[in-house]
């Protein structure tokens, strides 16, 4: 079973959501399952056509909290002691519409904002169940709450970071020239779970051109010798909370001069950025402190993506580290710095740590060499 | 690789999409990643914070057939095929609103329909770049393509069921009493990769009292001799479609003469819902037919679900076989036939199988035993 977040804990987040509801001028959130209700009540599992919803009032708000469940579901539910939270389990069965229940409970119009994940057919079941209530989504809400993770979640991300640096350590033993990337990406996913994830979210294994592309997963292509090979892993622990760091290699022989030299300036600028986080300044800075080193090499252009994404309960979430992102970063954030440079057709590179921003700068919660090593 | 559907039937999926969103008075479908996606164009993957989303106008509408997907997703996109199926690939970076594209393809005011899975971020996102379309779920469009199962997606159900099939043919090896419903749990998962699929979706052992909530997954509870053990489990095959077949078993004992009476109607429920199933008859009438011979026994408050679900891409998709589904069956249409009966506290039972109507009748895609065997 997955380690519970005390009730205690479970209560002030949700007093602390009806709060910021309020702030927000939402008056009542809706959650579906994902990580939001996770965080909330501790229930776990994915949505599905059936609709299980948290429904959260801003403080001062008239609705009850209280979850809608299938009854055939309910069960899964006894054990997160509901009660003692002060949240309601209201059952359906197969002949009902939950979408009544949820405008029923709701009590007439309202602002309500809904899970960022929630599917559309339960995002449009509501709202036509309550056709004058205005509709927005819950992140800008739930967000407020998640991003700044506590002692016990920072705990978490840390045990994650060790767990994924222990599958790096073991990648001279399965990242070898003659292999394909789907050789070498089920023994990663493996070597994964045996490190204590539950799972294998998932595994890029990007060999020489194929690295060039950032979210390429794995193919039947032969690894060759001197090839770069981007390895980019990850997956949740029991608590839900997210591994995330790539590293990478050159196997079987040294790269070329230029290879190296294009690599040592990726190098640069993780660190760069790695060393700009700190308390009080945008998001967006650090993005700009990785981009400095590549855009003064003339490579500006082949690092394609964004610099980071916050992680916890999700592989991707608040606070993106990105340009145009003003967010002042405070204690706790936490979120990967992962610069990477992509020749089309040709190689590619990247560099990822998972960050948590302290009072003085940063703790990295991934410690592997990030030098060029070859396999 | 996932083996591809062809091109020539990709193509055709999407000129009949277009020709029922024109049916159904709906300008232009927005499908993200999901089975829908997958059905259309052969794309695999989730949906996340990043936009990726086909466009496919109805019959005589001004858009032009294109997918929005992220710059540093792109490459997963080639092996597709798209240009030949007419499809245009429009990427966009970090720093671009994937919305504004989206709206400017549409060309303006538009009667959308977003996939019923795309998550409210995405809507919300669609909805605010395009603030006078219209939007409606695409679920009723594309059932009417993915509900008729075609032969090649009748011999992938049949492969499903054939596996799964192995998993419980197995299953006295790995379900003995002393043994917790977790590491009973952990086995089936493994044969059920080793018999075929590329994951186990689910994995259903409720024990004893556990067998009398539908849903319970595993728990640390030991199973002891003399229960009943509802196990129901599948996943999906390479090409996405997914295999779902439920056994009750007895294990090391004879249960008492009341659980096994209370078993044989079940079994006859089920086996009058099979007999049931053929073309030109209303969804309910399959419901019906199951739930005619729980209640004739007085039971039939124990039966606390719908007789069934549609099944292919999804594990639960149309046809619901439930009360009040006038829908008309058809050959082609796969779904599951599994009632139950539960007993809060002491016991349950179910029986599945998926079948595919014929012209004739039905055809059966799971043929283990269904008596209530003792292992």
């Amino acid at each position: 079973m997955t380690p519970a977040v005390p009730t205690a804990q479970l209560a002030d987040r949700i007093r602390r959501a009806g709060e910021v509801a309020a702030q927000h001028d939402v008056e009542l959130l809706l959650v579906t399952p994902g990580a939001d209700l996770r965080y909330l009540i501790g229930a776990t599992g994915a949505s599905h056509e059936r609709l299980t919803c948290l429904l959260l009032p801003a403080t001062g708000h008239r609705a009850p909290p209280a979850v809608v469940v299938p009854r055939l579901e309910v069960a899964g539910l006894a054990h997160l002691g509901l009660p003692e939270l002060g949240v309601e389990v209201i059952t359906w069965t197969d002949d009902e519409d939950p979408y009544r229940l949820v405008s029923d409970l709701a009590g007439g119009p309202t602002r309500v904002a809904v899970a960022d994940t929630m599917p559309a057919a339960h995002v449009f079941g509501i709202r036509d169940a309550l056709p004058e209530a205005e509709q927005f989504l819950a992140g800008p809400v739930t967000r407020e709450l998640r991003m700044r993770k506590d002692a016990a979640e920072v705990a978490e991300l840390r045990a994650a970071g060790a767990a994924i640096d222990r599958v790096h350590a073991r990648m001279a033993e399965l990242l070898k020239p003659g292999r394909t990337e789907e050789q070498v990406g089920a023994d990663i996913a493996a070597a994964i779970v045996e490190e204590g994830h539950t799972g294998a979210a998932f595994v890029i294994v990007g060999s020489g051109p194929n690295g060039a592309s950032p979210h390429h997963d794995v193919s039947d292509r032969v690894i060759e010798s001197g090839e770069l090979v981007v390895i980019d892993i990850g997956g949740p622990l029991a608590t839900g909370y997210f591994s995330d760091s790539t590293r990478t290699y050159a196997v079987g022989a040294e790269p070329s001069a230029a290879v190296r030299r294009a690599y040592e300036v990726l190098q640069a600028a993780q660190e760069a950025a790695v060393a700009a986080v700190r308390p009080g300044i945008p998001a967006e800075q650090v993005d700009a402190a990785a981009r400095g080193p590549i855009t003064e090499a003339g490579m500006g252009e082949r690092f394609v993506h964004r610099t980071g994404h916050g992680i916890g309960l999700e592989v991707h979430e608040d606070p993106y580290i990105v340009g145009g992102n003003e967010l002042v970063l405070e204690p706790g954030m936490a979120f990967s710095v992962e610069p990477g440079v992509y020749f089309d057709g040709d190689w590619g590179a990247r560099i990822e740590d998972i960050v948590v921003v302290t009072t003085e700068g940063c703790e990295r919660l991934n410690t592997r060499p990030r030098d060029l090593v070859v396999l």
